[in-house]
């Protein structure tokens, strides 16, 4: 039986620690770099994520670490880390508040804690695996939505999912109305209630895996486009309900 | 000779009184409803603007007022205070941190003072008719970038400027990378050098108003998407960037 709670703790330590830096580093202005494939990274990612490691590497030192600036460590562990430094190091960047860090444990490949540090917003959702999500310590819903009428969309910048934008603008057309570029911030949105869908693309393990159980923690369903569960494996393209029902209606969008 | 010194003042002090009030109830959530041209509101913008209004009319009881919520009030006088209590409604309802309150004072017609107060992301830009742009009490000023190739890109959600896709189709094509979605605080992020272009439609002039003094003291040109001034009066569709040459470029995309 695994003793999830130590980890729990652990890891909202670690976002007690990002917070204030990612508050500062906000205010007071970072410069970027592009990196090889297009994306964005400023130093403040590479800070945060040596930290985040140094930290994991001390307490659980057989635990592997898979993070988005640096080398994987010990993948072959049943632990594994999974941290993302900055998402939405784009917004970060050009000054924009839609950004938090990503912390998440998986056993043997799934997702069992998540956790989603918004540090401008003031916001901390926490997900285990077979409990209620927390957000600010509060247990939180999903949105009792089942009709794509009545939805509120939010989906990553047009550009990322270009070659599937008339999915998009048929859902545009069917959805209640839409936000862009909520990033990781779109998912503590629905999870506390505030929209209904979202759907996001070009993603690695790192910007999904603490959404999942933040997600289903909440009432709500997150898979990849295909349907399938997600885990540290999957593929880019991920899409999240707030009610089986609406997921399953969107999952037919996204395959047409 | 007018003292905008004290209208500064009293426009910081009404930021002052929203600011709180604006992150207690983002962080409580707030239900919305859609309004009869699709738009969305909370009683949050009513109460907001409620209070703002009551200062003006107890402090310059002879100036005109403008606002979102409600009906406007001694638009014959020289000076009109020009009021959005959340600008971004859509960002605030689905719990997303792109949102602020927008102050304006136009003197016959033409905007002398802006404030863009970002409560969450603990940012105030205040710009004054001839006189340096200051955000949290510290001068900012645009970036250097005269080349397309080179800007970033901060525009609305794609629907609102679906009739333009292709000039953003463009525009995307050409500019190094891009943000939607950011609303008023893509403005602040403007004169904090952090991006180049802010192209927005489907406004208010309580949605642009604010926006002139605080783009023009830092250095950057804001227009309509002719390349005419804005005023109270201005039309729909605006456009800032962060140098004159820049904006020429952009305006010559937006005309073609």
């Amino acid at each position: 039986m695994i003793n999830i709670m130590k980890f729990v703790s652990f890891g909202e330590n670690l976002a007690d620690l990002v917070r204030p830096l990612l508050i500062n580093a906000y205010q007071m202005g970072s410069g970027y770099e592009k990196k090889e494939d297009g994306s964005v990274v400023t130093s403040v990612d590479r800070d945060v994520e040596k930290l985040i490691r140094s930290q994991i590497n001390k307490t659980f030192p057989n635990h592997g670490i898979l993070g988005e600036e640096f080398e994987n460590e010990r993948l072959g562990s049943d632990f594994i880390w999974v941290v993302d430094p900055i998402d939405g190091t784009r917004a970060f960047a050009t000054g924009i508040p839609n950004f938090g860090c990503l912390i998440s444990l998986c056993f043997e490949g799934k997702p069992i804690l998540g956790i989603i540090e918004v540090p401008l917003a003031g916001l901390r959702a926490v997900g285990v695996i077979g409990h209620p999500t927390l957000v600010n310590g509060r247990k939180v819903n999903t949105k009792e939505c089942i009709d794509l009428k009545d939805a509120v969309l939010s989906t990553c910048h047009p550009g990322a999912l270009r070659e599937r934008r008339n999915v998009l603008d048929t859902l545009r057309e069917k959805t209640s109305w839409r936000f862009y570029d909520g990033g990781c911030v779109s998912y503590v949105s629905l999870v506390r209630g505030f929209l209904d869908i979202c759907i996001d693309g070009n993603l690695d393990p790192y910007d999904f895996c603490a959404l999942v159980p933040v997600v289903e923690g909440a009432g709500g369903k997150i898979t990849d486009w295909s349907g399938k569960a997600l885990d540290i494996n999957s593929g880019s393209r991920i899409v999240a309900s707030g009610t089986p029902l609406l997921h399953d209606s969107v999952l037919y969008h996204l395959s047409s």
